[in-house]
C-alpha cells in the first residue's frame, strides 16, 4: 500500500496487481498478458505479408471464374475477353497501389481509409469510409471462407450438404487463433501462405510451359455450367458486368495501409515494400490464371472451381501436384478471412475513440487484442453464410463496392493533402492529427496520383453498383447509410452524456436532508426481517407495505407484523384486481411526488437467492420490475437486500 | 385511509383500489374482473357439455382413421376388424363413464386423477397422476389441432404446405378466446359443437339409410394410401395395435371430472349427468363411424381424412352437406383444444398451490383466469405441432398413455376409498381433505366397478406402452419420470425456502452496528457524485474505488477527486491485466472477508440511465455484474444509483 495524503482527500494506491486464475479461456487462447507486453507485438515484412496479403492474394482463387459467370452466356466467345478484363484489372491495381504507397509513408501510424478521410475530408465522408470498410471486412470473411469451402467441395463432393457448417466452423477457428494474438496469429498463417505462393507459381509456370510446348489442351469432363443472366447477348454492360465481378480481386489492397501500426520500425518503410511485393504477387498471379483458364476453356460451376479443372487439366490427373493446388488455395482463402480479423476490431476500435462505435469496442482482452470485435466479426460474417448459403456467386454482388468507395475517399483525401502541402512554405510543419504535412517539392505529381487513383476507383464503384445493383448491391447501398446513421446516433448519444455529466460550471448539489425508506413485503419471514434490519441503518423513516391479494393473506400478514414489525408503519393496499407490481408502483410514485426538496426516496426490496439456477423461475422477481419501472425517478433508489437460503 | 394504531405498530389500510387502465389487453382479452366476481362464472350442462366435451367427441374424426392406419398391411381383410375393435373400445368407454361418475359424486370440488389419487394413495401416485395429466393436455391440443387443419387440407389441398402455421395459429386463437374466461369462452363453442353433433347423426343417419336401401357403395377416387410398420402380416400384436390407436377416442372422458367446480349447483350431479351425455354421444358416433367407414372402404391418408370420403360417399358429391360435414369436425377438432385449455391451467394452479408446480401458476390474471398456464399450454402445443410437422399419426404414438395412465391411478385410489368407506360404522363421517367419507351400503360394488375399471384401463396403457414404443410412446416414458422429478424438485425447493424463512424459534438478530460504503468510480463526473451524495446518506464510512487500466487516466481521477470527492478516501487499484470487474471483486471480496459482527457493506454502484433501449449496449453495466457475483456474500448489498441524462 502506498498512501499519500492530499488536502483533505487520503487516496491509497494499490500494488497488488489482480491476475487473472488459469481457467479454459488459458487453455483456448493462451495466457493473459500484461499492458506493458504491448509494443513487442510487433510484425516484420515477411511476418506482415503473410498476416495481411492473404486477402488481395486468394482473390486470385474466384476472380477469373466470377468473371466466366458473368461471360458464360456468350458461349466459347467468352474466352476471348477474359483475359484483356484481366489485364484491365491489373492496370486499375497497379494505380491503387502507387497510391496507397504514398499514403503508408504519409499516415506511419495507420492510414485507412477511415482516417485520411477524416483528416482531409471532414466528418461525414469519414464516416461513410469507416461504414464502407467495416460492411467490407465482414463481406471479405464470408466470401473467403466460402471459397475455400468450394474449394474444398470440388475435392470432396461428398461434403456439399456440409458447406454452409463447413464455412462457420472455419469462421470460429480464425476467430479462436486472433483471440490468441496478432502475432502468434502471423506465424501460424506463415507457412501456408508462402505454400501458396510457391505453388500457385508452380502451376502457372507448368501451364504455361505446357501451353507454349503445345500439350495442355482443354478441360476433360468439365462440370455442368453456371450462368447468371442468361438469354442475354453481348454488350458493353455485360462486359462492365464481368470487369465489376473480377475486381474483387483488389479487395485487400488497403488491408496494410490500415495495419502499418503493427509492423516493426521503420513501419512505413516495411509497409510499403511489403504493399509493393503482395501487388506484384497478386497482378502476376491473376494475369497467369486468366491466362490459362481462358485457354483450357474452364467452365464456371458451383460443382467445381476453376482452379481445380485448371489444376487438373495443367498436371494431367488429380493426383499429388493437383491435391497440393487445391490444399494450397483452401488454406489461403480461408486465412484471407484472417485479414478481416486484423483489421476490422482495430478500426472498430479507432472509431470507437471517436465515439462512433460503442466504447466496449476499445477494450482490449486478455490477449491484448481488441476481443470484441473479433467476436463480433465472427459472428455477423456466420450469419452472412448462413443467409447466402456459402454461395460465392451471391455473396460478390455485396462485395467491393464498399472497398471502391474507401478506396475513393482515401485517395480523395490524399489529393487534398498534396494540395494543403503545396501551399507550404518550403521547411514548414503542420501536425495535423495523424500526420505531420511538410512542403514536398513533388506534390504536384503525387497529387495527380492520388487524384487519379480516386477517378479511377470512383468510376469502378459506380459501375460495380449499377450493374450489379439487382443482384444484391442495394443490400450494401442500403446498409452503408444505415451503419453512417448509427455512428451518428452513438456519437449523438457519448456526446450527450458527456456534457450531462460534466462538472464544468456544476455546482454540487447540498446535502440530502432527509431520507424515506420504503419496504414492500408479501411476508412476514426471515429474508423480510433481515431487510427491514438492513432499512434501519439507512433511515428511521421506514414504511412496509404489503399488497393485499388476498384478505386472509393480508390479516395474516398483520398479526405477524405487529409482532416482528419494530414498531414501523405499515401500510396495507387492497388490489381487488389482483396485481402486485401496479399498486405498489402507484403508491411509490405518490410518496415520490410528495417528497421535499433534498429528500431522497429508498425502496429496499427483500430478495432471497439461491444456488439453484432455476429457482428464479420459482419466486416473483419484484426487484428487476421495480427497478425498471422507477428508472426514470430522480432521487429515488431501489436496493434489494439478498438473503441467503442455502 | 383507515389507521388503527395496535401496540406500538400503526397500520393503514388504504382504501384506493387500484384498477389497470385501459390498453391493447382490454381489446384483446376484455376489461378486468375484480376477484369478487369470481363465484358467477360457474357454467350449467348445456355449456358444460360445449367447454368438456370437444374433446371427447371429436377424437371420433380421427380414431377409425388411426386403426386403419395401422390395419392397412392388411388389404381389404381389414375392414373386417374395425368395427370388432371399435366395440371394443365402446364397451371400455362404458366401464371408465361408470367408474368415472363415482367420482364425479365422491369429489364434489373436483376429483381429477391427481386429487383421487393424492387422497387415497399417496404422494408419490399424485405426482405421477400429475404429471400423466399435463402431458397428456398438451398432446390434445396438439392432436386435435391438427387433425381439424388435415380436415381442411382434405377440402382445400392448397393449403397442404402451410398446415403448421394454420395449426399454430389455431392454438394461438384458443389461447385468447380463454385469455377472455371460461364462461364466455363456453358460450363462443356451443353453437358449433352443437352443430357438429346434429350433423354427425345426420351423416351416420343417411349413411345407415343407404346401407340399408343397399345404395352406398364404396369411395370413389381414394387418395393414395398411407400404410405403417410396412411388410407384417396378420398377428395379435397388430390388433393389439390398432386397438391401442383407437383408445384415442377415450381421451377427453376425465375432463369434466377435473372441471367439477366450473359446474352450477348442484354440481355433482350436473357434472356427472354431462359425462353419460357425453359418452352416449361418444359411443354411438364412433360405432356408426368406424361401421360405415369399413364398409364404403375408406383408404387411410395423409392427403385426405377418412371423415371426407365418408361424407363425399354418403352425400354422393362433394355438396353443401359434405362441406358442412367437413367444417363442422374441422371446428369441433381445433375447439377440442379447448379442453385441455380449460383444465391445464386449473391442474397447474392445483399442483403449484400443493407446491409441484411454480407458484405464479396460481396467479389470476385480470380476467380471473390462470393466465400463465394459459400461456404454458399454447407454447408447448406450439412446439410439439412444429416438431411433428402437424402429423395426427406420428402425435398419436405419444397420445393417450398419459390418460390411461391417470385413468388408472384415479380409479385404483377410488377402489380403495370405497375400501375405507365399507370400514367405518353406519353414521360414521370422515372429513377428508376433498371429500367426506360416508358409509355406503353399497360399497362393495362401487369399489367393484372402480377396481374393475383400474384392472382395464391399466392393460390397455400396457397394451399401448408395448405396442407403441419404438414408434414415439418412449418419449413420454421418458417425460413422465422427468416431471415427477421435476415436481419433487420444485417442492423440496418450497419446502427448504419456508424452513429458512420461518420464525419459528428465531431470534431476531441485534441491530446493525457499522455500516461501510464502497464507492466504485470509473471516472468523477455528475452521476459519480450523485452516488456519492447517496452514499453520504447511508454512512460516513465510505471508500471510492476506481479501478486503473490506464495510468494517465487514473491521474486524471486522483486529480479531479482531490477537488470533488468531499474529502472521501479513494483506492486506486492497478489492473495491468485490463479486467474492470474481477479486481473489484476481489477488493471488496476482501473488505467483505475483514468486516466485524453486525458490520453491513453497501456497494453503491453510479449508472446512468437514457430512454434509448439501445444505449445500454453503449456502457458497461457493472451494477448488473456485481450483483450478480455478490449474490451470496452476507450482509453485502449492492446498490445502483440512477442518474438521468436525457
Amino acid at each position: 500500500m502506498n498512501i499519500e495524503g492530499r488536502g483533505s482527500t487520503t487516496i491509497v494506491r494499490r500494488e497488488t496487481e489482480y491476475k487473472p486464475p488459469r481457467s479454459w479461456r488459458t487453455w483456448l487462447i493462451g495466457r493473459p498478458l500484461p499492458t506493458a507486453d504491448a509494443p513487442h507485438q510487433t510484425i516484420g515484412k515477411f511476418i506482415g505479408l503473410a498476416v495481411f496479403a492473404s486477402d488481395a492474394l486468394s482473390s486470385t482463387a474466384y476472380a477469373t471464374q466470377e468473371m466466366l459467370v458473368i461471360l458464360a452466356v456468350l458461349g466459347t466467345m467468352a474466352y476471348g475477353y477474359v483475359f484483356p478484363l484481366s489485364l484491365a484489372i491489373v492496370i486499375l491495381l497497379a494505380i491503387v497501389t502507387l497510391s496507397y504507397e504514398q499514403t503508408i509513408h504519409a499516415y506511419p501510424n495507420g492510414g485507412g481509409a477511415y482516417i485520411v478521410s477524416r483528416e482531409n475530408l471532414g466528418v461525414w465522408p469519414a464516416r461513410v469510409a469507416g461504414a464502407a470498410l467495416l460492411t467490407d471486412y465482414i463481406l471479405t470473411a464470408a466470401v473467403s471462407v466460402s471459397s475455400g469451402v468450394a474449394q474444398i467441395v470440388s475435392a470432396y463432393p461428398v461434403l456439399f450438404p456440409w458447406r454452409v457448417w463447413i464455412s462457420v466452423g472455419f469462421i470460429l477457428f480464425i476467430m479462436v487463433i486472433n483471440l490468441r494474438g496478432v502475432k502468434e496469429s502471423g506465424a501460424t498463417f506463415a507457412i501456408p501462405i508462402y505454400y501458396f505462393i510457391v505453388i500457385m507459381y508452380l502451376t502457372v509456370g507448368v501451364g504455361l510451359f505446357r501451353y507454349l510446348t503445345g500439350t495442355l489442351g482443354v478441360v476433360q469432363n468439365p462440370p455442368p455450367i453456371e450462368v447468371l443472366h442468361l438469354g442475354e447477348g453481348f454488350s458493353i454492360f455485360l462486359l462492365l458486368r464481368a470487369f465489376a465481378s473480377g475486381t474483387a480481386a483488389l479487395t485487400g489492397v488497403e488491408a496494410i495501409s490500415n495495419g502499418i501500426p503493427a509492423f516493426k520500425e521503420p513501419r512505413s518503410h516495411n509497409a510499403g515494400v511489403t504493399l509493393i511485393i503482395m501487388s506484384t504477387i497478386l497482378g502476376s498471379l491473376l494475369l497467369g490464371i486468366s491466362f490459362l483458364s481462358a485457354h483450357i476453356q474452364a467452365v464456371p460451376s458451383e460443382v467445381e472451381t476453376v482452379i481445380s479443372q485448371l489444376a487438373r487439366t495443367i498436371y494431367g490427373e488429380r493426383g499429388l501436384l493437383y491435391f497440393a493446388t487445391i490444399t494450397a488455395t483452401t488454406v489461403i482463402l480461408i486465412l484471407a478471412a484472417n485479414t478481416s480479423f486484423a483489421d476490422f476490431p482495430r478500426l472498430s476500435a479507432f472509431m470507437a475513440k471517436d465515439s462512433l462505435m460503442p466504447r466496449q469496442m476499445t477494450f482490449r482482452g486478455s490477449r491484448l487484442v481488441y476481443s470484441r470485435g473479433i467476436v463480433t466479426l465472427a459472428v455477423l460474417a456466420s450469419v452472412l453464410i448462413i443467409v447466402f448459403n456459402a454461395s460465392v456467386t451471391r455473396l460478390i454482388p455485396l462485395y467491393a463496392i464498399g472497398v471502391f468507395l474507401s478506396f475513393t475517399l482515401s485517395q480523395a483525401g490524399m489529393a487534398h493533402r498534396w494540395w494543403k502541402v503545396g501551399h507550404l512554405k518550403p521547411g514548414e510543419e503542420i501536425q495535423e492529427r495523424s500526420s505531420t504535412l511538410r512542403y514536398d517539392p513533388a506534390w504536384r505529381i503525387k497529387m495527380f496520383i492520388n487524384a487519379f487513383g480516386a477517378l479511377c476507383t470512383g468510376v469502378v464503384m459506380i459501375i460495380f453498383a449499377v450493374t450489379k445493383f439487382a443482384d444484391g448491391a442495394w443490400i450494401v447501398v442500403l446498409v452503408i447509410p444505415a451503419l453512417v446513421a448509427m455512428f451518428t446516433a452513438i456519437e449523438t448519444h457519448y456526446r450527450h452524456v458527456a456534457q450531462r455529466l460534466s462538472l464544468e460550471h456544476y455546482g454540487a448539489p447540498p446535502r440530502i436532508a432527509r431520507h424515506r425508506v420504503i419496504l414492500p413485503i408479501s411476508g412476514v419471514h426471515r429474508g423480510t426481517l433481515a431487510a427491514l434490519r438492513y432499512a434501519r441503518t439507512l433511515s428511521d423513516d421506514i414504511t412496509a407495505v404489503h399488497v393485499s391479494i388476498d384478505p386472509e393473506e393480508a390479516e395474516k400478514v398483520r398479526r405477524k407484523w405487529e409482532v416482528w414489525g419494530d414498531g414501523v408503519r405499515l401500510v396495507v393496499l387492497d388490489s381487488p384486481y389482483r396485481l402486485y407490481i401496479e399498486p405498489l408502483l402507484e403508491y411509490i410514485d405518490e410518496v415520490h411526488r410528495q417528497r421535499q426538496p433534498n429528500e431522497v426516496i429508498t425502496v429496499v426490496v427483500p430478495e432471497f437467492v439461491s444456488h439453484h439456477w432455476w429457482s428464479g423461475l420459482l419466486h416473483a422477481r419484484a426487484a428487476v420490475t421495480l427497478r425498471a419501472a422507477l428508472l426514470f425517478h430522480k432521487d429515488l433508489v431501489i436496493t434489494s437486500v439478498p438473503y441467503q437460503i442455502d
